[in-house]
């Protein structure tokens, strides 16, 4: 595995290359919240598209969802947010600075240095509160969801009336979710708001192992599709004593990340009938299974892969960056699958002061952004530092016009990590040079 | 131009075969939310990707964006979204009912029947309200986004340090919103979430009528591309006293809704200086270009298109629908643009109780299913039940595996449109038949 490199430098070049800013900068941020920019804009298309191919489309028996971020409050209770999704906060009595109690030594304030001026723990709730309707009472209360999972359950009738799908069938979203984190920290890891892919993949009771099994090893497959090595990731099947207490079985998916060590970045869980149950109690309507050949309808069980897209992103981002020499200087390249990368091919002309170079270029850009979409124009400085420009932001491969190109037509095509050059027909360029 | 049907036909359709759902339906609903289902979710990812193609991927002088629904509250304070974004309320003094002055007859309430029950109307103001952090006061308040121009506003700044772009340029970003409508109306036309697909295009101060020209121009390309006739279609010059005091000019797109009429689709607006000379007075940073070829740097000015991504999805539903008699019965279609279509292919066997049929059937589904992610298995019922059903989803062409398939290997393809079949290999499948 590659040589790992500090979380601050990977947060400084996502700032300075436009990968990720703090929200709100300019108003000195809002915490918690962070702003993709064109980069990475582009790097988080290519993950959730990846896996929206990988998981829904590519699949027979899953069906997409894009549900409301704002819930009828019921589904918070019928989930259980409501009553429980709660840390425990104390709050000291000379600064009436707030803190998590498990997160702190609590005989010293951290914020102003008191001693033992803290008063008993109360239960804090994350969700976000907000009303709906021109009415501001204890009616017009709403939340934003703090989860993609129960716009799921909730849409389980409308799948199946709308479908009539088999069992085993999934659905699943890539969406928003939000937390009132007490203590954002990390960079994106543990952020305020976030996105969420996920699916939730209802079973008959009697046979969540195997199917479950299978997903246990298409997490892994998706971590290698990104780029994440094995030995990276580390699945810890939580104890019994450990698990929501409707789950049987819940495997977590830490990642090693820089200077934070192993963390979440996806989970497993089987869940039961749990969330479709309470919903049936809560709102009254059937949320069953009516098998077509016969036999009682029964409420389905569910296995859930929930991964964090954002946590996707900053674990590719750790894993691409490095740092090596070339020609005796040092080089911040990121070795992004060609796949991931926001931009696949960066053009210039060898010289941007010989009209015929700059037109031939152009002619290569223009076909390769037909092509590739992600291609960019790049004839700033000299060559070297175009090459130094595109390594940092993971460009696989640069694409060159030069003398010889206005003889033979052919181009340079260098590739990022060995930084060998191969000369190619514009028109083979994504056909033959190494992949990534 | 097509016929049209009430948007209660639209409405139907989309619920029964899962375009879009009421959100949080089993409890009820939450007035103003709406779930897209799996074919409306797949619909919506391909305007939003073909949108994204044409105007940020496509060009070269556009920077995508993804920015936080939560943003610093001075974001609002800058835009002036905190005083003034806001609609007249009334309540009824009897029931306490609230409606918008501007949208009821005020003589006798709506609801209840009382007769001049209304006080004097006052400001409601539209954003959500929530509270940021562990401590609830006035200082954590903050607000879910009434829309996604702010973002683009407040990373002016990153995307200019990231990539020095020479101006004209643009951000772009797509994103949810929220309003909290009084009265949210008319399935995803007046919602309370809803998604906007939006541009920020910097000009030089002398130079913004051409752009403005071409942005123009290019919206009418976009209504095109996305199946949607001119003739449905009016642009409304806001003239001076009906423009927001910043706007020197204002176009609005309104689209011939089914039932509702001419309203708006999309919008496009000169808005000056007015955002970024607020963000830099309230913030206290430059928010500036400098000339590359020398000059005084200055506040450029902007141009902003602006599209529905909700309204979009319900025009296109809306000139999609249609009604005819196919031998002698009536049927429902959905003449969708193949390249929005959520199904590209349905695959079936002839009869599903003959195993050579079967496997075959499988084999073209695999194979089309590689080349084009959106293809559908639909075995279900007689052949004919099979077309209806996929006319009524708007899948362009239906393949199907008979018996002379197993002789020559062709399959049936059959046009939505013409209810015309014609026979090819499945490897020339997406190269020959005609295009919608």
């Amino acid at each position: 595995m590659s040589k790992r490199f500090s979380l601050e430098s990977i947060v400084s070049l996502a700032k300075r290359r436009g990968f990720v800013y703090q929200g709100s900068e300019i108003y000195g941020g809002l915490a918690g919240t962070w702003d993709y920019g064109p980069l990475g804009v582009q790097l988080k298309r290519n993950l959730a598209d990846l896996w929206w191919k990988m998981f829904v489309e590519g699949r027979d028996d899953m069906f997409g969802l894009d549900s409301a971020i704002l819930m009828n409050p019921k589904v918070w209770q019928a989930s259980g947010h409501i009553a429980t999704f709660s840390d425990p906060l104390v709050e000291c009595q000379t600064c009436h600075g707030r803190f998590r109690a498990d997160k702190i030594d609590s005989s010293k304030c951290p914020s102003c240095g008191s001693k033992n001026s803290f008063g008993q723990p109360r239960q804090f709730n994350m969700m976000f509160k907000t009303q709906v309707g021109p009415v501001a009472n204890q009616e017009s209360v709403s939340y934003l969801r703090p989860e993609t999972a129960q716009g799921m359950f909730v849409n389980f009738k409308n799948v199946v009336d709308s479908f009539s799908p088999n069992l085993p069938f999934g659905i699943a979203q890539i969406g928003r979710a939000f937390r009132n984190e007490i203590s954002p920290r990390d960079f994106l890891f543990r952020a305020r708001e976030f996105e969420i892919m996920e699916l939730e993949y209802f079973v008959r009771p009697d046979d969540w192992q195997e199917p479950f099994n299978d997903w246990r090893k298409l997490l892994g497959q998706w971590f290698a599709a990104i780029g994440l090595p094995a030995g990276r990731i580390k699945e810890v099947e939580l104890p019994s004593n450990e698990r929501a207490h409707y789950s049987q079985a819940t495997v977590d998916f830490y990642y090693d990340y820089p200077s934070i060590g192993l963390d979440e970045l996806a989970g497993l869980a089987y869940r039961g009938a749990f969330d479709l149950t309470n919903h049936q109690r809560l709102s009254g309507k059937k949320l069953e299974y009516r098998p077509k050949e016969g036999g009682k309808p029964f409420v389905p069980h569910v296995i859930e892969p929930t991964f964090g897209l954002d946590r996707n992103v900053m674990a590719v981002l750790s894993e691409a960056y490095c740092e090596d020499s070339v020609g005796g200087e040092k080089r911040v390249l990121l070795k992004l699958p060609s796949d991931l990368a926001p931009v696949r091919y960066a053009v210039s002309p060898l010289l941007k002061n010989k009209p015929e170079l700059v037109e031939k270029a152009r002619a290569v850009y223009r076909l390769l952004k037909e092509r590739f979409g992600l291609v960019m124009w790049d004839d700033n400085g000299n060559i070297g530092k175009r090459y130094r420009r595109q390594d940092e932001i993971g460009t696989p491969y640069c694409v060159v016009v030069d003398f010889q190109s206005l003889q033979d037509g052919t181009v340079t095509v260098r590739d990022r990590d060995t930084t060998k050059q191969q000369r190619l027909a514009p028109e083979a360029i994504g056909q033959s040079e190494s992949t990534h």
